[in-house]
């Protein structure tokens, strides 16, 4: 939260007074283990950002975009999920306001791919498993902030899945592509809800944050990736047809 | 309010302090009357969260998802609405963030259904009555919050709306069903707006506001009900055929 | 922001307290320029609001929603990108909570729509090129109230394109329409980043604010109108067919 705030740095002091719950996240940062995670957060966040804005881009060609559209999704795509999670906890501004270098970032990441996704075997498959490890940084690097402003565990999962996987459903509702939480048979929000419940159990026996927040995203890949190319799954629900 | 900031309950007399609308409302709060409404609006929101949960994880079943994937449809459509109306107010974090027992409740109304929708005649009938019920709850419960926050009756209603039909809209939207909003010739808005109207006019002429919501949710349930059983409906625009 | 706030004007000062951003804001509000500029962003905002609930009661029409229905899609599409700027920057809270007047407004040109809209040649058409006009005043006002917010030209840029795109987007989105921001071969994201990339610039060479944000509405609609009436267009990506 600390390396978080940027420019308005000196208004940390000031939300940290504003609730409990930041007073709280304020005083760890100032702890020897809330430095270290104050360093391994940002630092998931913004690789989170520049995956997402991967799988943003390639979405905008399949829609058949122009440069400025692929910017557009790779945006959208890259902060959505933190800017969702930053509002709800309350976090103001959110993070990438006094960031511009993360709207530079998704932006080249757009152009990036603008002139190289026809190198591609299958652009969705690029898509699904990048998406995959945007979810397995993202994930961790939310239930981080989420107990550094210092809410229960539950609701700690619920920001790390919120953090994981709402960049990729706006990106789907908007693109017009089936959101992945709606694939049948798929470990999706399983793997972030598996990966988050693991780290807060982790932090409650003690382990380090840092520590418990890099198991989370190994938990997330291996079950997402277990997924996707072992066809790892849970019983899905199948009474009957759907849409009856 | 007073009830709603759980663990921040101290931070309520800052943010009460930090516009006037908050302090109207933290006024009201002393008052015999706020006191009164203070204990029914939570109990109406939680209500509106639980049944709207039970509607997510209908939708997730006709999805065919997995458990995860109920509990994660389930909470969306719980704690939407209102979620959207908190980020609006600039309550701050909004309702849940310190309620996990919230996301336990949406949770567990995931696991109930995942374990009973077979048995369900129509799960998309349900869906409807389901979601008629928690439009009932959290309209009023969105009108009495945003009257505690001292917004003007027009801005009440806007919330008693938003707060009634934003979980369902976004469980549609990511669930791919149509939205209840876009069902022609049934009453859905009207009835929430019709209700929250009714309620700001009843408290407008001097009804305590607690019986006023009281009022209003009988009015949503009762135009709801009318529509989907007797075909209450208002003439809908129908001058040429759409998609012109 | 000065005369946005509306009746929580007082309030303005706590939240200028509140970043360094919001300081810097207040104090360019002191200045004559913030001044002429504080009379300019909100009409361009409210005109907006206005052209933007016409989009939206045509898609009402469209779906062929009654009265009501039209009054929802209306002041959604109004004021939805407004409001996500607002919660973005942390505007607290967002516009139109302390501005009834808005929501009498967004229902009034609701009305409109509902009595008028058949005797329209094209509905599709009027919504195309209404929200050109409605994107050409949303940006500059997002433009301006970001940079009052004392943000990186960067995300004012970004701040414009979500002020004008958002509310077009929720329309879309909710209304089953393709959003705009995926019709192929149009300028629509390109001419709102153009406006707003020319504004920034503008203002950095020290071209008086209201003077920049003029000129950035005259380039979006002229980008806009360019691409609806003689085609102009980017390349788009074509390397393959999508959904490959």
């Amino acid at each position: 939260m600390v390396l978080d705030q940027g420019p308005c740095g000196p208004s940390r002091k000031r939300t940290g007074r504003r609730t409990g719950a930041r007073r709280h996240g304020a005083v760890q940062a100032r702890e020897g283990r809330g430095v270290t995670l104050a360093s391994l957060v940002p630092l998931l966040d913004h690789a989170s950002v520049l995956v997402f804005a991967l799988t943003g881009a390639l979405v905008a060609s399949r829609a058949q975009l122009d440069l400025v559209g692929f910017i557009f999704f790779a945006t959208l795509t890259g902060i959505g999920g933190g800017t969702v999670r930053d509002l709800v906890l309350g976090r103001d501004p959110v993070f990438w306001v006094h960031r511009p270098e993360l709207i530079l970032l998704t932006a080249g990441a757009a152009v990036l791919v603008f002139f190289t996704a026809h190198l591609l075997e299958s652009r969705y498959r690029l898509i699904v498993w990048l998406d995959a490890f945007a979810l397995a940084v993202a994930v961790p690097a939310g239930v981080g902030l989420a107990l550094e402003a210092g809410v229960s565990p539950v609701v700690a999962v619920a920001m790390g899945v919120v953090t994981g996987t709402f960049g990729g459903l706006i990106r789907d509702v908007i693109g017009n592509e089936l959101p992945l939480v709606l694939k049948q048979g798929e470990l999706y929000v399983t793997a972030a809800v598996g990966g988050a419940v693991v780290a807060v159990a982790l932090i409650g026996v003690g382990m380090p944050r840092p520590v418990a927040l890099i198991f989370c995203g190994l938990i997330v890949i291996a079950l997402r990736a277990g997924s996707l190319a072992l066809g790892w799954s849970l019983p899905t629900y199948r009474a009957r047809p759907p849409r009856n």
